[in-house]
């Protein structure tokens, strides 16, 4: 199946499905934030086909979401570590978190698994807000419109 | 290509990456927050191929995101309305804008689109925040471990 591309669209969210748009993307994201770095770690920790996964670690390196050293020459061998852009993208998997919880079960039911800090002990609940108020997005007042800056870009080049 | 469903797996991301993992679904999704709502719009909005359309329209009613309302008897013509679950959904996309935003382009750019609340004219900025600190979520405080509920059951079955 030909793979549309989204990396050169005009929209963030088109751009953030570029890179997670793989079916496997996210849950090799979420093993390496929870300490895979070796082929093999991802491997033990799921069940996923070596092909596939060897494919989309390459993604990511390539992305900028992992970074790539080798720890062993021959034959060689890698450590998959995550950048600064891969550490980044941990809202992106905590706002996933969030909604798969409230909604991938069946009513009345939630997943086995908790979110909590280390330190406190206290349970992590992530939540979506506006910087601007804190308060949670309302999707009824969200337009996406194009920057006024883009806009005079756009007359200026109109003009020239 | 075969593909690995995640939609029974214990963790919240998985079940949301279930979802998502269509290449097409967010970007689906965020037409439909736009206001896309009958087959054509979609197809006029998007570079998406009919049937690749029809088949992620498909998977998003089967799974709560939209619904599915006949407008018109022969032939048969639908509807696709966001749901409460797919309303809650705009938290995914939301945290990818902010991602893609800020990771999506080379150094120095960013996109030429914003998003607007149309009420108060502010820019909407979205950051995800833990619930009980309102601060952003520390990657390096983070573990994912089983509910203590969980670990309860568990430890009576295996006593059963």
């Amino acid at each position: 199946m030909k793979r549309t591309r989204f990396d050169r669209d005009p929209c963030p969210i088109a751009r953030a499905t570029d890179v997670m748009g793989d079916w496997w993307t996210p849950i090799i994201m979420r093993e390496a934030f929870l300490g895979a770095s070796r082929f093999g770690d991802f491997v033990d920790r799921l069940d996923v086909p070596r092909a596939t996964l060897a494919k989309r670690l390459e993604r990511l390196v390539e992305d900028g979401l992992l970074s790539q050293t080798a720890y062993q020459d021959n034959p060689p061998r890698y450590e998959y570590r995550m950048t600064e852009k891969g550490f980044a993208f941990l809202d992106v998997l905590v706002a996933m978190w969030r909604w798969g919880s409230e909604w991938g079960w069946p009513e009345g039911r939630g997943p086995a698994v908790e979110l909590v800090d280390p330190v406190t002990g206290n349970e992590i609940i992530p939540q979506v807000v506006d910087v601007r108020t804190g308060e949670p997005i309302d999707p009824t007042r969200l337009r996406m419109q194009l920057k006024s800056s883009a806009k005079r870009r756009t007359v200026k080049a109109a003009e020239e």
